[in-house]
């Protein structure tokens, strides 16, 4: 039997705005960010294609994809989860490489695939996928609490489906911090 | 409570290949597709973004959007399931626009966003949505029945979660009619 869950809306607000400046994986705080077709202006993971990565194992390191991995979005609440689960103070989104932070939707690393956000300023983001924690990510983490051992590798199994979304730019303009944005989930379904 | 359902992997079959030529909605037979970042090359839903349409009423028509609707994927079973609801002999892929017909995955339409098409030859296609059947396609078909009256708006309400996939490139290159693909779908979820 096949049984229809209709979709839903939810609203999410701005909390922080970050991108990468210059080298390196750690973005930092900004007013506001310029989204084009090809993501965050100057930002390092801009681009309409990339290069595949070590998740990717189906293809030789390097093959030139399509780039929907465009834009980090991460959640306090998601965040929080994961400091309390490796027994640190906090874990902030710039450690990270976090672009975007969002609050107002609980478990924002679950919404699915081909979900919209719509923000009032214009921009629409599209959710390609749940994101991967990583080791690099850990030993990132790790750098700020030189005390702990063994962070870079908690934070991989910590952080499994605390890690937030990917997604691309729909509908290119200017984020800004406190903005609104409608959130659509596309129609999902069970198979029972 | 939250339960986790993991990846599951399909293996789909090319049935037939099919583009535009020139002018119109209808496609035509064709051995090969070439894909390109931008789609099927010299098809008129070819391009890195698109013009948006009806199906999105929050934009103003023909606004600049990305275009993650390049390709249209169509199964023999949804078609016949069509068929048979509209009391007709059979729904041609051309009528309706589609571009790859791909058997051995029941249900095809309801694969989710996200998921991925690898085929042989080394093409990648990621899924972005299930089509939704709409009157245009209705009047193809009904051009092929013109003894019956009203397949036109019949076509909408009898080819819901039967009208397909719309997908775009990941990774470039040229299908073949025959060719096999492993279909990944992502990680689901279930709120319970």
């Amino acid at each position: 039997m096949l049984d229809i869950t209709p979709a839903k809306k939810l609203t999410a607000t701005i909390d922080g705005l970050y991108k990468t400046f210059g080298e390196g994986f750690e973005t930092a705080p900004t007013e506001t960010l310029d989204l084009t077709f090809e993501g965050i202006s100057g930002d390092r993971h801009a681009g309409l294609t990339r290069g595949s990565g070590g998740r990717e194992p189906w293809y030789p390191r390097g093959t030139e994809v399509r780039n929907e991995r465009q834009i980090t979005i991460l959640s306090p609440g998601d965040l929080a989860a994961t400091a309390a689960g490796m027994e640190i103070d906090r874990v902030a989104p710039e450690w990270i490489g976090g672009n975007i932070l969002m609050s107002g939707v609980a478990n924002l690393s679950f919404l699915p695939a081909g979900t919209l956000m719509y923000f009032d300023g214009g921009v629409t983001l599209a959710v390609q996928a749940m994101n991967g924690p990583c080791r690099f990510s850990g030993a990132s983490i790790a750098k700020h609490y030189p005390d702990r051992e063994g962070l870079d590798l908690l934070f991989p199994k910590v952080a499994k489906r605390l890690r937030g979304l990917l997604a691309w730019v729909e509908k290119p303009g200017t984020l800004r911090v406190g903005e609104v944005a409608k959130v659509a989930i596309p129609e999902q379904w069970i198979y029972a």
